[in-house]
């Protein structure tokens, strides 16, 4: 099989098998790295990085240059012709003419969507905002498998900023496809976003167990914990036992504590002055005591701030320089598949079946009301139309194709009002009995009674407050 | 023939033979990319971009890459020795000991013209300031070529901003070279500079028909149109006959329509805050439905910013990002020529005859009225030596070199005073009898009269207002 | 013998026999440039540039790529994980995983130190602040062992600004260590730093004799001198002679001028607006005229600003365009030797002894008080711990290992006061006599007497001003 042309824009495009075939392929790659040097000779990488990066764009450019290809770079937003207003689409279209595999880092989310849409070739999204990171989530995964040879069932605890930590979204979708158990440890008020649970959960299957304050665990003698995640396949019961019983479900301890800094770089203003460390441990060697530890792999996607002492660093548990330096074999191998330089031999793996939304794509349509969503941008909205996956009826929730922000929208039409009666032209509430009984090929949406009136709809009986 | 060690500057530094050659070396190229991978091995390009860039850096560096060739790279001029106020001529002197080739973009006018006077090794020039892109031309002609087989004869109109696009000026003499006819349709005020005009006049023959005023054009139900330029080759009649007939002359079609962005960044103060757009189309699918484009190439430099919609991407006639794609055969061509990878078999056809003027190199010399030329910036005034030609007698006209900006000294004086009576030691104006017998090479010009004054020279009787 | 694995940090990690290999290897390979180009295939050299250069990046990518090697690069601060607090230990560790080699730029002192401390494989010290830049120093050595076939015996003229150009202090210590004698040419103000001097003449040995003022040396008609270092495998008697005398010693001429600009991004607030021009010659063709310098190599680092005029250029004596283009090869050469890719022939060449100081390593410790040293940085201080050289003990002085600063203590104390006496807990002037019967290994120091009270420690006999 081969993943020639396909594109990595989330973990999701990949299955757990070629997953597992992947990191076949990456730990043959680092026992012989020299022989690889011929792997991608004469194929050129484009590094496309349009906020500030190291480590992600380093890395890659390693691993292109250790299968022996070459790379062309951006790597500041000031020194491009995004400066000079030009959209993601020309430039997909563009460098989609010069380089045979594309990697991109973009503020919006979304835009590595819209890249390996219009680009002609495999794009890879090496960061979307605060969206997704999928190749860290590899390099991640490809730790916890070499350490502990499965991820299925394992116990995995998200420390920090899981409200802005794309790395941590990717990787929460990752381990409930392979059937590990999340632990959620966020610093106060970077909780993982909602529209992430209601993925995790409606697309995963799984129970997610919000669990007491802060002050119930840290009483209970326990590491802050907010909620837990149990995947479908874990066998255990903890999801349907009290809080004080999570002691017990943990005593044999955690597999792994994934740790991030505050991604201060997307915080919003409310956020920017406050201080998130404030309550919150730093993980150290006094944390690291604790009896739930005693095995942990201790995983940081770098670059670390103060969420993580250096005094950890020498501990035989600290995986954080491993997990960069696998980064390369990983990538490797990821390039030469995409590049068709390798097949892919994948095994029989368990993945849990792709969830089939209806789409939502109209000529009447709200606007995804994420700010950060590359599909608003003035660039880009000239061409982008909008489109939503329908996750949900009730209440009815949309979630745009390119972001993947959920939203719930106010009002609902008919497309079928167009029998000639201009009367039948009416707008409902979307909680209303009415609203579900239009079809989804038939549905419109407003997010405002205005902008249903404005394309001249009136409102209905099922229109709170408007006849 | 070997183009080995010479550099492209400007357009008019390659002939139509060796511009046709490369296009069929490009086409060679293009059927055989991988075959092209040793070409170059071992060799450096240097790519220089003191400018904002995506597209053409990327596609030099792509291009020197798809013939196994390396690059070494600076594209931002805060993170480089121009911020310690190192000259052009130090940095190519110093580059020139590091690399085989140099690729060179500069906000200053005429940097590449110094560039290639002090490397020591080629240099192209990826666009200097408001001067000339000359790679840029290639890629806009060899798709001329490949889509029509043919640049003589056609009708080729350009669009938007023709006073600072200067890809536009390296395309009108190319153009005006292979005998094609030129429409000029610029946005109210960003009209072709009259030392462009100039020059395609004086060098190229041909004719230029100013049209009346838009607002006559639009009423004949034409596109806005400023001018006409007819090659001498071309056998119609236009310029000889009244605006009204434009229609008729037109009734075969536009051959292409180049549209450009506004070149916001070079405005002038007075320019940033006008509306450039108000006036003037957008090239849409509305506009294309008329007559005269009906079989039109749509071409465009890219980026693109409001101008052009995306409504024509899917159209068969715009030609834009095969523009882009076809960059990379053409600079691979252009490449491996310079370096001397490959020979040239250069076709016989007509260019026209370089126009040989007297060249000003004086001591006692005015120094360039353009603030943009590279001749009178601080840290390369220190060593540049003003260099004009004098392109015309009436009234007195010089060309500076570098930026080739034109401008009429008003007063004049001649070396030949020093015959030991100091009287003789006389300025004259510039459009006065006297000023006429000067001979070129004894020629002295000033731009004010404080200059001559401050120089030791007396108004003389043909200097008015001044005895 | 081979370097493999080893670093470049200050100019004292080579030996002069492993100098004058390298030299050997670069003519070498200077002469068969195409034939290097298989040595390092499928080696990455990562560059990391912290701060603004074009010359020095480019020298090293293009040495890499003419080798057959390939580079990862970081040109821009702002563009890097460093603007999100990162550690140099963490990049070292994470890049050291992705290269094989690494060149490192960056403006605090003691930087390339700590990537070299961390990063698992060489690194190269391509500048660090003020300290040193050990990789120009050897193309400049290159070009004076080149042109006058020794530098053992020269005379060595140092003329701009001693005190910032970190290529200077690097120059200095090379020059001592090849026996050259040293003439002190500084602008006025910025003289050679204390430590740089004392650390000349304390571990190369020879005598430095300044000079009687700026004015009598211009008296004496000659260019402004403000010290002499001589030597000890020097045969003339030069420092035993008045300064009137050094117009005999010079008679022979001057055999290297090397000159520097002023290095304004380093200048403290109070500097910044001075000119330090006003009082100092421009070395020009009249400066060249002088007898001393009939036969003078005139060198210079670049990029030059005014302080060395164009018009030297042509001159047969100006070097700094061919020590610019013989970095390709010296380079080449110490990336083949780091890497492995070349063994090393190193001749029998006198080096002076290394010199073995105690160190100070102490938990109770002051902070090195240079404000650009990289153990005093915020991101740094939480894992470097501070440590000294005690370089002298009479004024006791430390020298930071890092940055290389020197300091006095005011205050010591001995480790030995635990004997269960809480009054034996003391401290004292550390010029007294009894600061000088502590043993090294026993020895703590403090800045000020606040720190040694904070680490209750009360004041002895031998504490002025304190009992």
């Amino acid at each position: 099989m081969s993943l020639e042309n396909k594109s990595l824009v989330t973990i999701d495009d990949l299955s757990n098998g070629e997953i597992m075939a992947l990191f076949s392929l990456a730990d043959g790659m680092s026992a012989n790295m020299k022989e690889q040097h011929g792997l991608c000779q004469g194929k050129i990488m484009a590094s496309l990085f349009f906020e500030p990066s190291t480590r992600t764009r380093l890395s890659f450019e390693a691993a292109m240059q250790r299968l022996g290809g070459s790379v062309i770079t951006v790597s500041d937003i000031g020194a491009t012709s995004l400066s000079k207003g030009e959209s993601i689409a020309d430039m997909a279209r563009v460098v989609g003419g010069y380089a045979d595999i594309i990697v991109i880092r973009h503020p919006w989310e979304g835009a590595a969507r819209v890249m390996a849409d219009y680009a002609g070739i495999p794009v890879i999204n090496a960061g979307d905002g605060g969206h997704q990171h999928p190749t860290q989530t590899l390099c991640d995964l490809y730790t916890i498998q070499k350490e502990r040879h499965t991820i299925k069932g394992l116990k995995i605890a998200l420390w920090g900023d899981l409200k802005y930590g794309r790395t941590i979204h990717s990787l929460i979708f990752a381990l409930a496809k392979f059937g590990a158990d999340i632990l959620f440890c966020p610093s106060p008020g970077l909780e993982v976003p909602q529209h992430v649970i209601d993925k995790l959960i409606t697309e995963y299957g799984g129970d997610l167990e919000k669990l007491g304050s802060l002050d119930q665990t840290a009483k209970d003698n326990l590491f802050p914990l907010d909620a837990i995640y149990t995947t479908p396949s874990s066998p255990h019961q903890l999801a349907m036992m009290p809080d004080i019983s999570v002691q017990i479900e943990l005593k044999e301890g955690v597999d792994a504590l994934y740790v991030t800094r505050p991604q201060k770089e997307r915080f919003d203003a409310g956020e920017e002055g406050r201080d998130f460390k404030e309550k919150y441990p730093v993980v150290d060697k006094k944390l690291l005591k604790g009896r739930v530890f005693r095995k942990t792999l201790v995983m940081h996607p770098l670059p670390r701030v103060d969420e993580l002492a250096y005094e950890v660093d020498a501990d035989e548990r600290s995986m954080y320089f491993k997990q960069a330096t696998r980064g390369i074999p990983v990538r490797m191998a990821l390039l030469s598949f995409l590049l068709g330089a390798r097949g892919l031999d994948v095994p029989e793996v368990d993945s849990p079946p792709p969830v089939d939304y209806p789409v939502y794509r109209h000529d009447i349509s709200p606007v995804c009301p994420n700010p950060k969503c590359v599909s608003i941008q003035a660039t880009e909205i000239k061409y982008l139309k909008p489109e939503f996956k329908i996750v949900k009826t009730r209440p009815l929730t949309l979630r745009c194709v390119y972001c993947e922000h959920g939203f719930e929208p106010k009002y609902v039409a008919s497309t079928d009002w167009h029998e000639g009666k201009l009367d039948t032209k009416k707008y409902h509430d979307a909680d209303s009995h009415w609203a579900r009984t239009i079809r989804p090929e038939n549905l419109i949406v407003f997010n405002k009674a205005e902008e249903a009136q404005a394309h001249g709809f009136k409102p209905s009986h099922y229109t709170g407050g408007h006849h």
